[in-house]
């Protein structure tokens, strides 16, 4: 690979992202493909510190634009530090939350308006785009009853309401309809079946890299 | 006055804004005009820690649309929390640097190009403008020397070099020659001669509120 690929992980919350990034980890290292798993809004420093302002239930209020163009200065960080480095070795990148994060949350859920919000995330990525975004999805009251059986508290965005959640798995499911490079997967499931979906997935799509007969 | 009047101060390190931000608020004292000093980025609880990850030295390399959007971040918070809220109740807003800051350092200093930085400042701002801004001018030499006397180490952005500084003044020169609600004060002078220019401006150009006979 000449670039990379770059992978990212979508879905609202208890859709089991987090838990599909170690599983797909595990896979890649079976594949011998080096890689690197990060999450956003963090993965560097300052976007450790500016995870800890966002997420933050305790702390004064945050307004809309404030969280978008906090997420966004994390991701200009991300993109620099991280993103680009593990592109440029021709490591395939899988990153828990990028764009469409925004496009979803900011964008869609709190209203600021995609056009906006495209424009000013193009400032943060430079342009750079996922080769394939996976969006998990899920029924919101799934998620959150996952969530809650599992006894993770709420932070601040997930306390924003069960509405706000339904308007952001909405606007993943379109932004699925419109680019083929962003795939829904039936989150439903057990682990290791939504696991087996995504890798068939990636293999159908991409054979290089990822449709080696070993795995 | 329906929406209060505001009032922003710019310029270069070490040409005195912050002096002259606390001489124009003991005059507006003097002639019980009600208002309000703040400082960007800062004023906010969440400014103020945006203000500390942007300016120290030590911490990781901070790039320039990293640095543009915590700035914008930070101002979106100002505006709604300090300014707007100001403005509303009628009164003066004195605020100690705003949205020419990002134009002179980010989109000409760093390079990041005028017409983004606009655009992206509007989300921050939702459009709104200071009815006057005052840019203290002084040679970078002379601000820089100035502040070494005081025994005032730099910071971050202050170490990033003269040239870089000449580039920021000039950018602020331009921006006055380009629009009449941008004025140049000369702070060659002493504190209390520029002072006094700053305070005939403002009542020359605005009898209402700043023209009574008082002060």
């Amino acid at each position: 690979m000449a670039r990379g690929f770059f992978l990212v992980l979508e879905g609202v919350e208890g859709a089991g992202k987090t838990t599909q990034a170690r599983l797909i980890g595990e896979w890649l290292d079976q594949l011998e493909i080096p890689h690197r798993l990060a999450r956003e809004p963090g993965g560097t420093a300052l976007g450790e510190s500016i995870r800890e302002l966002l997420l933050e239930k305790r702390g004064a209020r945050i307004y809309a634009e404030t969280e978008l163009l906090l997420m966004l200065a994390a991701r200009a960080a991300y993109v620099k530090e991280v993103v680009g480095p593990v592109l440029a070795k021709g490591w395939v990148m899988v990153s828990d939350r990028f764009e469409l994060s925004s496009f979803a949350y900011q964008g869609v859920g709190r209203g600021l308006g995609l056009e906006q919000v495209r424009a000013l995330n193009a400032c943060a990525t430079g342009g750079l785009k996922p080769d394939l975004t996976l969006v998990f999805d899920l029924p919101v009251m799934t998620g959150r009853a996952r969530q809650i059986a599992a006894g993770k508290a709420e932070d601040r965005i997930e306390g924003a309401g069960a509405a706000f959640l339904e308007l952001v798995g909405a606007a993943y499911r379109s932004f699925a309809e419109a680019d083929d490079a962003v795939r829904l997967i039936d989150a439903t499931g057990t682990e290791t079946e939504v696991h087996r979906a995504a890798r068939d997935l990636l293999r159908s799509l991409f054979p290089e890299p990822f449709g080696s007969g070993r795995g």
